[in-house]
């Protein structure tokens, strides 16, 4: 009945033809387009999708208060970022209110580990909010580098690097396929649990996936240190072929 | 160096909108679009993409020899697979040498559970093979559902309901987030699986999602049956708010 009020698009992990048409028509018709960047940042998925925002858009810069300066593990860590968001949704909120189109950008898919969840969490409630799905990172890999994922009855686990080592092995040993994401400073440990799974020789690192300085090789040639916008894929176990 | 061939291009879960920019483009400028298809129906592929295929292009239709009429069990279904997809892969490899641009559309993202794996395998070592990754069906269904899948350090498990049902109930135990694919009529035994492992009340139906008859409920309350697009949703268990 009544026509949402905020969209939150997802813009793809990086090329931006990877957007979807969608995505493209909600931007360029927005008259608030909000993202998450770095303090110190454009905004990554403020220039994925730089192509499509309209010259009398209004910008709402979401810049982190910390990012690699303070761990998840501090103190502090949970309630100022759950203070940041609030104020995002906040934000947000006023700017719909008004009955202005708002398009909440997110790199990849909103609903896989964005930051955006955390502010439809707050606003879903209160205002009609609708996600339009992005290519996922992943996705976006795994073509690139031209490793088919899952066949037939292949189990496909996405795990993130910051678990323990352990627990990285034992799920490694476990999944057919398998997808690490947020690697980061957590390369080494990572090899590591590859290795004692047995996988490591499957295994193929993706840096900057689809976009222009993207490097795409086998993990056990790999540095010791990865940028943010790395992960790491063990393709299927394959059945029929 | 070499044009790239053959694009392996992913059409995303059923929306026409959830084209990728890219996907667009390459359907309209191919010379010759391929799909696969059930023998009596369109072609899911081919009617998602519809609106961007040229008057001019010429089709490659590939029906499956057979569907729902012969299981994965039977000592026939390996050999009589294999063989098709032998001769689809011929008829791409002759379509290519030709010089002209070929186009193998694929329902979601070709690497997860696409039938195209299976092409790809074939042809990559022969020819120049690029793959166009497309909005899985999962991150079409999670954003329509409005059900965020992935936070913080959650791990997802992407399932085929064609496992027993005690594996399925255990992986569905020991992920964060799940997504149940490929139901159809082991709906019955993915409940009881759900049930016992604790999650039913959390997990989400999915029918024909994004497509104009979709529909979204609680698995709690589905029938017994589900057609062959339907998947279940397990949002993560949340870490951070
Ligand atoms: C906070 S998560 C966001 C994921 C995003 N919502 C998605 O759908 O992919 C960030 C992680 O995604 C992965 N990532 C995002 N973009 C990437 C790219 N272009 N290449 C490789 N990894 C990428 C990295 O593992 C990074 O640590
Ligand atoms: C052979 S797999 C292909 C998956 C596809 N390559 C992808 O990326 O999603 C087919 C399964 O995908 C799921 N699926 C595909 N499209 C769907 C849709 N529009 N809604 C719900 N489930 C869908 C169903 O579980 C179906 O059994």
């Amino acid at each position: 009945m009544t026509r949402p009020s905020l969209h939150i698009v997802g813009v793809g992990p990086g090329d931006p033809e990877l957007l979807t048409l969608k995505a493209a028509r909600l931007i360029a018709q927005a008259e608030v387009v909000a993202y998450f960047c770095r303090h110190d940042r454009v905004g990554h998925a403020r220039s994925i999708a730089a192509g499509h925002i309209g010259p009398g858009a209004r910008e709402l810069r979401f810049a982190y208060p910390f990012t690699t300066e303070r761990s998840v593990g501090d103190v502090s860590y949970a309630p100022d970022m759950a203070a940041f968001y609030d104020a995002c949704a906040q934000t947000l909120a006023d700017a719909t209110s008004a009955g202005a189109r708002v398009v909440l950008l997110c790199e990849g898919d909103p609903f896989l580990f964005g930051s955006a969840m955390y502010l439809f969490d707050r606003l879903a409630e209160a205002i009609a909010v609708e996600v339009v799905p992005g290519i996922p990172s992943m996705a976006g890999c795994w073509s690139q580098a031209g490793v088919p994922m899952a066949h037939g009855d292949d189990v496909l686990c996405v795990l993130p690097a910051t678990m323990p080592g352990d627990q990285l092995a034992d799920w490694l040993a476990r999944a057919d396929a398998a997808v690490i994401m947020k690697i980061g400073r957590n390369l080494p440990s990572v090899r590591d649990a590859l290795v004692r799974s047995g996988r490591l020789d499957a295994a193929v690192y993706v840096e900057r996936g689809t976009q222009p300085e993207a490097r795409v090789l086998p993990l056990a040639q790999a540095g010791d240190t990865a940028p943010y916008f790395s992960l790491v894929l063990v393709p299927g176990r394959r059945g029929l072929r």
